[in-house]
């Protein structure tokens, strides 16, 4: 089979770096193209000096894109710019998967609700499928437009979703208490990033107005067909990679520990990168790879059932969620390049 | 006035060591006897060797301590052997300020369930007093054993005191997850302490049957002359020092912002070491300080209330709350040789 | 005694931060003003929130710095924004601690090539002193104009002094290699210091061309009273504070361990802050404090001598030592307000 | 071509995660045994739980081995165990590859001098070739014992063997100062490896004795034909893995930058490892991977060369260097199983 021909559209930012570095060790595809408007000309490795030698390709503009035959291009590009791209390519044959937030979420009005933008091109939200391949598989296959999931919502809705898809717990009754790596917040240098302002220290942000809450509940709602209601705090944890999600649920009939692991083992039995954890589950256990760790339990003394879910947010948070629905767009098997193991210690 | 003379049972830990740091710049006090059993005749400071030059004092046993007078003695012991103490010398003299979990609990039979050990000495639960200053000023003055509180409880508590006072939240609704450094775990080389098993990590522990969780209700069940049910959980941070403490209840009637922040306000217009914080509280904005840093705010989307509460575990949640008991006792200003200014960055 | 009135000169930073740290609890001088030109009107603690409560002055111009009367100002300013400031006020009656590089080099020309900026106030050169206590007391204790030394050179030049004082070894054959924690570089966001860059990270940078090298080689002239030469490399450490310098020389004569440790013992006898310490000694050790730590010994198989120098750069390496200055200024007792203990851990 | 049969002889420890972590992907191998006398009968995934699903062997003892056919085994084994294991199979057909420090020395005599210890197995002492594939691939090719060198020697030797082939350094005159993350001392719990004697810390041991000095000597002898004398310095660094060696050598003649780095890249033209780098490396530009990062410059004010090289000591300082050393011994492409990408952030 001839190798797909891919392009990775925004270089500078770890979702670039990281389609890079798993794309790179990927026997059927070939990067193409990449790109990136301030650094044109200049090597994807000047950008990432760790890539010497191993992606050395020469970063080309958007406009260049023509010049180029493409059978997918992945979107690293912030919210608010993916959209003119997808906007602007509409008519282009490639498959499209976009990292950002602009086709996540459930309508134009939602959206500028909690981006505070204006939507340019709202025909995208309905075509795009939410890519989470654990729940959207199939839509994903035939999909030409993907909307890759966030980082904390892929952690909160794979914890979620067997609960509230068998309809066992107060669905407008959830805590999400989220513990993030430094690198969700992207490559910028911002004084909330620096290292003394990280190192040794911990605290939430965003409460009651993270983005990401709507886009849990607006995808749960479709798992449960009802109407949930989070309240999700993230909290920036001094570590560079992982989300370890803390989730609180209250079940609506009898529960027990049997039933409960059952349940999560039968809704993943297919699922190559759930691992349903004996024991609790760390970040570092799934460091570079595209895993998602989970471990449920339920304590009877406060009748309530805990879940906890760990990913490392940049790959099945990002990159490597991006290269599954990749995999299954091209009809290749799902886990195809991303045989990562975690670097652990 | 004379300097009070205290004695210090057990140097080994970082419970002695800050212990040590504090008094040794406290001006009304002289450490008089630091024992430690495993190293009689060394200088405190070949045990902790950062205070060459600053706390030398030589180590003696317990069994020394009739060569001694003293005003009142820490104790700094594991729990099961605090009470051991407690019971030998219980016609002395000297005052005790337990930093354990020996007499922290309601009754020996809760003690017993919880930490699965004999409790050997119930009067003395009859007699200790919870130090929790903020909550039992008056009757600390009087006290002659200070059961010293936990450091995961002095965080819950403090957060949740005025609204269960007040009787504002659904009191069996309680949800308090909890991150600490890793100094919670003591100074022993135990695997789960290693540097390679901490950094770039993070992960829950001690689910559903932490201990801490028994004694934030039997306290809270006093304040709020209620049953609480508080579902805890604690998680390891990659930090040596500090608990941030995200707790999210349920109003019980109709709650707004302000309302929140002046309940707060009154209920700690007298506490010198709780801070009110306008944003959040990160755990270094206390490090090396005897503070409670504590935010609240109200959800009205998803109607809760969620109180943010950060300490530096080994101070206000054990040998600085420990002085500030302490200088109480002795009716010395309650912030005595409390002067600590945090340690940022 | 009447406290002294003490002006800060620049507020936003991380010398300025520490500065109102240690002098907050100074007994005998008063912060009579803090200025940023940046963010005139607000509080001190809106600039550094873990201060809120302990120091909410109100941050001013220095344009308003003839309202109050000084004796003595700490110029907590960039370099090359110092010396206008020594420039403007010559002729005001208060005494200057400048922490800026731009008078501690031995002349305009030597400080034009390596700092690559022209000096406009040579004068302040000729009357500045290198306010390194345990070198130049005396001169500090007359002095109206104090150069405060860089934080590398104050770990290497007490690490070097006795030996090259003693002339006791080759004076242009020494390797300075020391590692730093991340705040040496300042407050601002910068990409070599966010996190993600520095965290579980480490590497060289400025090799062969550190402005801090010929400041040690400047001082280290007058003290061995010869042309010394020094390979300087410095490193980033992941920590927020502290310097280890590791120094390699060659003895000129017969050298042995004992003569080694007893020339070190005899040098620093009345050096407060200098502790010679039995173990090679880590950085956490003197974290938060303005000790000095030092370590010598002498290898036999290669005939070298090894020192290991350790600081807290904001301390003893910038703030803590400026305030030793100003003490020896006001013939203070030289360690006033500087009874700090390490953090540790 | 069949699989070639491996089996690992030591599974807790880093060295045998990071082996399965890189043999569990080699298209050419298979891991057939992996023994560990304490946990005879658990899973490795239960040693290493991060492997859950990835790595599940059940672990036997060595004295299973005869019921195995292996072409090569890998010993993960401590020091002074080593040897034992080397001795008791020396008619056995497999190739062995030495992780330990047992077989790099250059004699019995040597060997016990350093690591105050009898070499039972002198003989094995004659046989081993130092497995650095840089220097002796055409004797790894043919051996049948390999000692698979140290990390710190790796880091060193690779930085200085070009400068000393061509004989153009003082040969008695390296300093080597190096800096690691703490998984080089290993899994065990140690005082020395607790995260709050780690973290936010750094610290030189091991001054003047450490054994890694005369394993470098040894080659280092062999490669300049000369007898070197080397100051070799390591320090603790809060980081899990990764090693940073500066080295400092002086010049016997004329010296330039251009040369300089000719010489380099010539040396190493044909070494797929080794990256020759513009900008100083960084330990995290190599994490994770088989890569040897060297930046080499010339200071002409000091007449000095500086060197400076990184490895991740888990893997070109012991896993991957093991792995390469295997794929030459088999014929196999030197880069099989190790087109490992960094992990960085």
């Amino acid at each position: 089979m001839a190798k797909k021909k891919i392009g990775i559209i925004g270089a500078t930012g770890y979702t670039g770096s990281e389609l890079v570095r798993i794309l790179t060790n990927h026997p059927d595809i070939e990067i193409t193209m990449i790109t990136s408007e301030s650094r044109v000309g200049e090597l994807f490795s000047d950008v990432h000096p760790f890539l010497q030698g191993i992606a050395d390709q020469k970063l080309v503009s958007i406009n260049q894109i023509d010049d180029y035959e493409l059978d997918l291009v992945f979107l690293a590009l912030p919210h608010g710019v993916s959209m003119d791209f997808v906007k602007r390519f509409k008519h282009k044959p490639f498959k499209i998967i976009d990292l950002s937030g602009d086709f996540r979420l459930n309508s134009k009005e939602v959206y500028e609700e909690w981006y505070k933008l204006n939507h340019i091109f709202p025909e995208g939200i309905e075509k795009a499928v939410f890519g989470s391949p654990e729940l959207f598989f199939d839509k994903i296959k035939d999909a030409n437009l993907i909307a890759n999931p966030g980082c904390f919502p892929t952690s909160a809705i794979l914890g979620l979703a067997p609960l509230l898809k068998a309809n066992l717990i107060e669905e407008d009754n959830i805590i999400v208490d989220s513990k993030t790596g430094v690198t969700g917040a992207g490559i910028k240098a911002k004084t909330v990033n620096l290292y003394s302002n990280v190192n040794d220290n911990f605290k939430a942000y965003g409460l009651k107005y993270h983005r990401h809450t709507i886009e849990m509940q607006g995808v749960l709602d479709k798992v449960s067909e009802k109407e949930t209601c989070i309240q999700f705090t993230p909290h920036l944890l001094p570590v560079d990679r992982g989300i370890l999600t803390t989730i609180y649920v209250r079940p609506t009939g009898k529960m027990d520990e049997i039933k409960l692991k059952e349940l999560y083992a039968d809704f993943y039995a297919n699922a190559p990168f759930v691992r349903l954890r004996k024991q609790e589950p760390a970040i570092k256990d799934v460091r570079g790879t595209n895993y998602c760790d989970l471990y449920v339990t339920y304590d009877k003394r406060t009748n309530m059932v805990i879940v906890i879910s760990v990913i490392d947010n940049l790959i099945k948070g990002a990159a490597g969620q991006a290269v599954q629905n990749m995999n299954i767009m091209f009809n290749l098997e799902e886990t195809k390049g991303l045989n990562l193991i975690p670097l652990n210690p």
